[in-house]
């Protein structure tokens, strides 16, 4: 068992996914806290350790990881009791400022990553962003990061925020043009499995050559007989032909030669 | 060897692919015609039969595989010679009439997959969208398609097209979405590849419930305050600024309970 103990607010997916990793990797869980005692005790019997459902953090030495909805972070602060230990919290779009005047030492501790309940990632590969108010809290998340990650970044709030953006066009919306896709492919009759060999694909392309050289594409090629037959199909959708034209033209100007 | 025999116009990406692949299949590679006789004498070597840089079809019993850009198809059509084969061209995007008039069997062999120079695809993951003139052209493109993927559907070409869209909402946009996201990143001094794993995710997430469930991100949870904050990072770039809003609105109004 490794020396610093910790202790999660939120036993979300991310409070879960997060506490029983750090478990696996040798740190020592001290206490869950949770506003619902059901999924909150949950936790705690698979860290073997307490549950509370009152924020108070122990004066015990210990990491205490907020890993509470982004919008609820300011509010957790003012009601937290004042404590000695190191305080970070796991959000990507939040300001390690939050904790600025409240306490001594404090962080940030991201995971670039999407975490689903019952799905544990590969921690190895998840990039972990870190910031902290000092030194000495920048060498204990880094302590911590390194027995889960291989993949240790520091970033400021500012930088943290555009990645957590970029993260959001790349993955999220991304997700939601597949949405449209398969409503596309079910006026087709056709399931929307049928595109996943061309998305893994995709992928494996970028990971190889960038998106920049990966783009293929009626708008890549400037196709304008392809693209009108698209924008046909879409007249009866004026939002969707919207979103077309735009996506397209920034394409087309990109690689205008 | 089966007993067919094939032509392959077009010693690009797909010709290459498509060709090399059919041969390994046991199909019998009898001509390649190409305009430029660099590729095309590669490829022919590759296959280890005939190259040509004369668009005339051969009288031999075979399927003619026109593998050319999609701009290119009608006016190839109007040039060949009459033949009694059976000619398939492989686009998603343009129409099994083009050959009408012309020939008396004919089809289209349209793999959902974008191909890569030098990269061997998965065959028999690939999805094969075929579309015959009449049921003896429909069993011969069948039988062929067989041996290459286990995912063949027949489709006619309103509903390819509409596959096609969808496609390129799914995979080209999403490319670019990716590119968006890598220049985010560059200013935040941090590397492309820190995102691989998050997209990963996203991509198994979507495989196993779908792109509505999948669905996750500020605008997912109508989370404005973090919405507020990316958009003020794109101050600078009102055309991203609009993309950001208009996505955004879409995946709200989804998920508007």
């Amino acid at each position: 068992m490794k020396d610093i103990g910790f202790v999660v607010v939120g036993a979300g997916n991310l409070g879960t996914n997060l506490s029983l990793a750090l478990q696996n990797a040798g740190w020592n869980p001290l206490l869950v806290i949770n506003r619902s005692s059901d999924k909150g005790n949950e936790l705690a019997s698979r860290l073997n350790c307490d549950f509370s459902a009152e924020l108070k953090i122990p004066q015990q030495k210990c990491v205490v990881f907020l890993c509470t909805p982004d919008d609820s972070l300011s509010g957790l602060v003012a009601e937290l009791n004042l404590t000695q230990n190191i305080i970070v919290h796991c959000s990507g779009s939040t300001s390690m400022d939050i904790f600025k005047g409240k306490f001594k030492n404090y962080g940030v501790f991201y995971p670039l990553q999407s975490f689903t309940r019952g799905i544990e990632p590969e921690w190895t590969k998840i990039p972990l962003l870190i910031e902290a108010s000092d030194e000495y809290t920048f060498g204990v998340l880094e302590k911590i990061a390194g027995t889960l990650s291989r993949k240790l970044y520091r970033l400021d709030s500012e930088n943290r925020l555009k990645c957590h953006l970029s993260a959001v066009f790349a993955a999220n919306f991304s997700n939601h043009l597949v949405y449209i896709a398969e409503n596309l492919l079910k006026d087709s009759g056709l399931p929307s499995d049928i595109l996943y060999p061309l998305l893994n694909e995709t992928i494996d392309k970028l990971e190889n050559h960038g998106a920049y050289l990966a783009q293929t594409g009626p708008a890549r090629r400037n196709d304008r007989i392809t693209m009108e037959k698209h924008l046909k199909i879409l007249e009866e959708d004026p939002s969707l032909q919207k979103l077309y034209i735009f996506v397209s033209d920034q394409i087309s100007k990109l690689y205008k030669t």
